[in-house]
């Protein structure tokens, strides 16, 4: 019998990525990425170029579609795999990203009518114009001792699913009452694959406030909050929530055609992009942690109970791992960070200097600032730049540099944004172990691990624990791959459990960063400092951001 | 009776400059500046490259020396005026910049067997390296109930001349058992021309415990700093204190050979060069303050009663005009503070824009930063680059900014930077207003109200008051050319008091700026903010930048 492969499809903020792996060994044959056209739309619409306020931020769903046009049949022809040796397709994407269609699964804004209104198009997951429907829910939610509310730290983000809608009906009726149906990108990938529309246990469980036993907030609490979104889970977000794991449907003959595989291909239903890392890396047991580190960083723990914790995303039962509870937290901005500092910060004569030596802006920080010890720079910095997400669990936050001085330099400033970074992920790290869920490993995974070692040495030095790096650099799209395995099941050569697949198909880590003693010392003390102006900025004089924030809106609209 | 002219000598951070004056009009004749040929020292000693610790900077004396043999010759050739028709020269000097001496006035940093070590050197004004000094001052003298300690403001800076003297002894006991005399730059200045030792009642009062009653700090209290201090005022720091607006001496032929200038030319006693700028501005009136805008900003108000405000650098009788207190406060990075950012936080493809448009940094970054109003940066910093002098009184304090997103611009980041300069300012004012003593007038000198339209304008409405700009872009050494007409006298051709010089040789402002109504609105609400994180960080948490200094030292070290 020929060797089966199987196609992961990892949708990222700014490109998709196709990966074809061998299904017995895990061997990653072929990669291809296409960058979206239209990228991240946050100052103005494509065509008429209509203006879009502060904090949104669109994508346009036809970026996906080429995707598939053009990444997948590149990996079959870059592998020289046949397409019938290909079992199983599966799905992941950035989260809480959704967008409206009609009745045929149409997005409104491929239609000429709505094409140039904000609210037809792709709500990316770092739109965060939706902050005040947000405040409005965890109001209620609170007021009203709702039970959902604990699940998530007991704070709906701004970036779920329901402020996301609340704010089109608030903002565009007309585009809320010609909507069919709200789905997740993810979701409408396999819809467009599969022709089945199936929501996945895992965006319906950690972004849309669905419970595997109690399902959704029930009706009374939607009129609380808004009469016309009374019978919203019978209408916009209807529809089967199928567990992750299972199989969505097979690929339907026009899809077939684009994309060169067969029809009749099984598709798994899809995940999050952070989520599908999980098995991509070869955590399947309790007191693993996962962190997926690149524009932003998602942490995955997996445990086996269920308890809430302060500002912890969401946890979701099999919303991972069957059999096990998922939990999520994340940091909203991580290499989105330093790549808005090396854009905006970095003064002309760093960019001489590393042209001269061969190396690019990044690399460049890097070394230079790999030569000091930690607490040297004097600088310390609260790693906000996009809100936080966990523990505080507020969009209005914002970044904070403190300890300037008149020879403060770049390399220093780097620095301390790296280190903010790490001090936000054990701040997370600390939320769990204080609420009982022990975290006893720590992977990394993603493009930062691999390209900034100084980076992890720090995440290792102020966690105090070994981090290990995945074997693959492709650990997403392998999840993603492995969940398609699994849709295919044993009988068509794929297998029966993401456990079985992860047995044979991930690889051991490719590095591991020690904690260095005499570091750990010297963070412990820049932690406690840290501590406490999160808890000053983040609690107890919150409205200094918010202030700031509200002015900012404010003057520039 | 042909004209009669007088110089003005001052001696800034970068360079020292000389202004030849016509003594009836106040016209200016000619200027010209030396820039010091070792700058600022700190990072290591000229010669042989012995580094220097943090905080430090020094500067070597021979470049003052400098400024005598080039600039004041080419004053007299550029304007044509003859030798003897000069009739005074008046010194201004930064402060507090004191160096040691041997009995013959030669400082020991020219001596070859101490051209090695530090405490040699001249220590400039913004040497902090004695903050440890300061602090035990400080605290011994509030343990102790020590007047002086009100009339600063209830702490002594560790710029000035106490603790910069017991650094040396506690670090260079040689240097301090080998000079004869510690003494303040503008005097010795005046010793170099005159051969006449004579100590300022404006360096002396501002920067050396002296108070025209009650004297110096007894022995008694020196004693108990440190048993060898004892008798410092009849030692190190002997020598009669004169009142400004008195001569010095005259010229010595030596001098007057090197100048170029009449052996017999009468030279003033010296005063600190922001002190030079009120009568040099016009301002001789109770509720007139003066801001000397620079690299830092000094803060002078006039004043008919004594009063201890807290944070007030100094309040000194016959300070600055006889007859009025003279109340010293002040910021100690203003224009450094913008310099820094340029240098080290202005991305590459400004320089490129600002390169296509003709411009400087500083020009494009103002034409940019102008176009926002007031809080639509949403950032806001804290001024303190190089600690707060006024108010807080405290070296270990460091700059900040909050408010960063991923979308922050350049030009944003130098708008707020100039918004934290005048709001540091409005808290100066306040601070004097709240103890009781009036504002009623504010004058602008110095180089950057001349270049920076958008910083004069944000502080009228931070500070909701009109802001005249001085006539003249010379003042503080007009300042001082004023004080050698005086130190002449009517009778050689000069005036017999600072009043009367002040009303003919200065012109009225050149330019003014009225505070806007909606943008005073918005600042007060972000002031309202600074205050709140000025405190936090400044009082009742000071142990977050404390701990960051300190860690900063214990590592680079």
């Amino acid at each position: 019998m020929d060797s089966k492969y199987v196609i992961g499809i990892d949708y990222g903020t700014l490109s998709g990525r196709v990966l074809l792996v061998e299904v017995a060994s895990g061997r990653e044959l072929a990669v291809h990425e296409t960058y979206y056209p239209h990228t991240v739309m946050d100052e103005k619409l494509p065509n008429n170029g209509t203006p879009l306020e502060e904090d949104w931020a669109l994508q346009h769903p036809d970026d996906y579609l080429e995707v598939l046009r053009r990444s997948v049949p590149e990996v079959l022809r870059l592998s020289g795999v046949k397409a019938e040796d290909v079992i199983g397709v599966g799905i992941d994407f950035t989260s809480c990203t959704m967008l409206p269609i009609d009745a045929h699964g149409v997005p409104l804004c491929f239609k000429t009518e709505f094409s140039e209104n904000p609210h037809a198009y792709v709500k990316l997951w770092k739109h965060h114009a939706a902050q005040e429907e947000a405040d409005r829910l965890n109001e209620a939610a609170e007021a009203q001792g709702q039970a959902f509310l604990k699940r998530y730290g007991g704070k709906i983000s701004s970036e779920w699913m329901l402020p996301k809608l609340w704010q089109i009906l608030n903002e565009a009726p007309e585009i809320y009452e010609r909507m069919d149906r709200f789905v997740d990108g993810a979701d409408w990938i396999v819809l467009q694959l599969t022709g089945q529309f199936v929501r996945s246990s895992c965006t319906a469980g950690y972004k849309a406030l669905w419970h595997k036993e109690d399902g959704y907030p029930d009706a009374e609490f939607l009129r609380s909050l808004d009469p016309r979104l009374e019978d919203l889970f019978e209408t916009r977000m209807r529809g089967h929530v199928s567990p992750i794991g299972s199989k969505a449907g097979e690929l339907t003959s026009a899809m077939a055609k684009i994309t060169g595989l067969v029809e009749g291909t099984a598709v798994a239903v899809g995940l999050i992009d952070a989520h599908a890392a999980v098995p991509g890396v070869g955590a399947v047991k309790p007191g693993q942690l996962v962190m997926a580190m690149g524009t932003s960083l998602c942490h995955m723990l997996l445990a086996d109970k269920e308890i809430h914790a302060e500002g912890i995303c969401g946890v979701v039962e099999d919303g991972i791992i069957p059999g096990l509870f998922g939990y999520e937290a994340g940091q909203p901005a991580v290499g989105d960070i330093f790549g808005w500092y090396v854009e905006q910060g970095v003064p002309a004569y760093v960019h001489e200097l590393a042209k001269a030596e061969g190396l690019s802006m990044h690399q460049w920080l890097e070394k230079k600032a790999a030569a000091y010890e930690p607490g040297e720079s004097g600088l310390l910095a609260l790693d906000w730049w996009n809100g936080n997400r966990s523990v505080l669990v507020e969009a209005n936050l914002s970044g904070l540099i403190v300890g300037y001085n008149l020879l403060t330099k770049p390399e220093e400033i780097y620095r301390a944004l790296l280190e903010a970074t790490a001090f936000g992920t054990r701040r997370v790290i600390d939320a769990f172990q204080e609420s009982g869920v022990e975290v006893t490993e720590i992977y990394a995974c993603g493009g930062l691990p691999e390209r900034n070692r100084l980076l992890m040495q720090i995440f290792a030095d102020v966690t105090g624990r070994e981090i290990r790096i995945a074997a693959s650099s492709q650990n997403t799209a392998l999840g993603a791959a492995m969940f398609g395995a699994v849709a295919a099941g044993s009988a068509r050569g794929g297998y029966d459990t993401i456990v079985e697949a992860a047995e044979s198909m991930v690889k051991p880590e490719k590095a591991t960063y020690l904690p260095k003693p005499e570091n750990v010392v010297v963070y412990n003390r820049l932690y406690h400092q840290y501590c406490t102006l999160h808890d000053y900025f983040g609690r107890t004089h919150l409205g200094i951001m918010k202030e700031l924030k509200a002015l900012k809106l404010e003057k520039s609209s």
